[in-house]
């Protein structure tokens, strides 16, 4: 099988769709997330299992598991939340589990009604079930707040470490960073990867960032250069207005390929077949936003991908909405 | 003097205000700059010399000088296309004149409708006036399509450091880097760089990057990793509008210092006081868009200056055009 140098992991079906009230419809769903896969994109987040009284818009995740698991090569995530969303996600078929943990203790309590060792304990008896029940399935963790927290401010360093290092030995495989409510900078995000990949090496996972102040491509970066390859976004940026105070904000997933692309690292990812799934996208949810700056200004002018194959097309798509 | 870790350039007096069909009135224009002095910002590119038929825009640059000028510690600065433009610069008073000159022979043809070494010859001349005329007068270069030209595509790398070294020789005091069409990657700013302070040494300049596919601040960053210490930006991405193909669309000033502050590098400039010259610059042009996502989203809980001071308050303006 072919290798990149980064993977980029779509969160929209699960963190975008998660922060709209509009329900997306389960057929455009499964062709959306065919149309992402068609482009290239090898990891979708695809849903959430928690109760669907808590988040009707992604009641359907069961459902949207069995199609997207169907495709070929392709990495289908879920988040849950407790033993019972891990169990439900399981026995739908997942092939990565993803917890959220605060690294926040205020964020912890107010978010998920548990502390950050509570937490840690809750994760070691999914870890437990997944050894029991399907040893070939991953468990992740996206350390949330980890770059600040809305509700305390400042999360210090050491805290976030630390709990990494908890969730490590709790037997997790691969531990990311999140910039929940966009507050990280270039020089944070280099001096936390660094820390956390000196604490629990490989087991150093993904960087999750927000444009919530137009930074996000700048954290990625400042990621990439201390070795981070798995990297969170969102097509569309959907989910966040960017110009609006606690937005979601996700880093768009059309200029964050386009941005390694550019720089000659492999995403395995189609710039203009992204358009495709983009279109499927503004189809299923004609009434929200679609951000995106590269597919505004279409690919430049001489652009290559980083395999040298160069773009069928130079201009991009309109559909600013 | 105290001194800063960055140079935040102020460009949209110049840059922005040619980029809008709106004529900001004189009295407006004096009022921001005043504003912006008040925030921090110690260079301004204040306007260019050129025939008023051309850019109506900038015609009262003289007099925008006359008022810059009287403002404390304030670098006034102003683009002059040629030997007249230099040597009525240099009456009006300003501190550094700045020349554009195109890395791209397509692009210089067309826009300035002379060669590149004719316009090294003519850079060369106005170097000359200068050293008659008023030596303490700094003479700058911002080597335009530096990343890439939207008639030629690739612009070679040699040809951006070889025009570099040139003006050099001919006398310029420094020389920049300008992302004129948006094409720039944080990868490509790191090469160029490094080779232009190879090659020219302490004579490298300015970053002058676009948000165009939205890695203005990305590249801004890949700059500063190769030692730029001078960022040019535009208040309120004047000019460009960032979701329209073939805009200006400038790195927008108040998200830059926010990175830069956040990351603990001082550049001298007060966000909220910033906000002020933002509502300024609202109030002189009310129909054009103001961009920035820091100024919606507000600072971040818990944010301190990269020396040390609490911000007064924690919410931004919600004056979004």
């Amino acid at each position: 099988m072919k290798s990149f140098n980064v993977n980029i992991s779509e969160v929209g079906p699960r963190d975008g769709l998660q922060s709209i009230h509009t329900i997306m419809p389960t057929p455009y769903k499964l062709l959306w997330i065919s149309r992402l896969h068609e482009a290239g994109v090898r990891e979708i987040e695809v849903g959430s299992f928690v109760p669907a009284s808590l988040l009707p818009q992604l009641a359907d995740t069961a459902e949207v598991v069995r199609h997207a698991i169907s495709l070929n090569g392709l990495t289908v995530m879920a988040l849950v939340p407790n033993l019972k969303g891990a169990q439900a996600a399981i026995e739908a078929g997942v092939h990565r589990i993803t917890i959220p943990v605060s690294a926040s203790e205020a964020h912890s309590l107010a978010n998920l009604r548990r502390t950050r060792q509570a937490m840690v304990a809750q994760v070691r008896e999914m870890v437990a079930l997944r050894n029991t029940l399907a040893p070939h399935v991953g468990v992740e963790v996206g350390v949330s707040t980890a770059f600040g927290c809305t509700l305390q401010g400042l999360v210090p360093e050491d805290d976030v470490v630390r709990l990494a290092a908890d969730l490590a030995e709790a037997g997790v495989d691969e531990i990311g960073l999140s910039d929940t409510t966009g507050m990280a900078n270039p020089a944070q995000v280099r001096r936390l990867f660094r820390q956390l990949r000196e604490v629990i090496g490989a087991k150093a996972g993904a960087a999750h960032m927000h444009n919530t102040r137009g930074l996000g491509l700048a954290n990625c970066l400042a990621a990439w250069d201390e070795g981070v390859r798995t990297f969170d976004s969102s097509m569309g940026g959907l989910g966040g207005c960017p110009f609006a105070p606690g937005a979601s904000g996700n880093v768009v997933t059309e200029d964050l390929v386009f941005m390694f692309e550019a720089m000659g690292q492999d995403t395995g990812i189609d710039l203009e077949k992204l358009l495709l799934a983009r279109e499927a996208l503004h189809a299923a949810l004609p009434n929200e936003p679609v951000y995106g700056m590269t597919p505004e200004a279409g690919l430049t002018k001489g652009f290559v991908y980083a395999d040298g194959r160069a773009p069928r097309a130079l201009s991009g798509s309109a559909s600013h909405g």
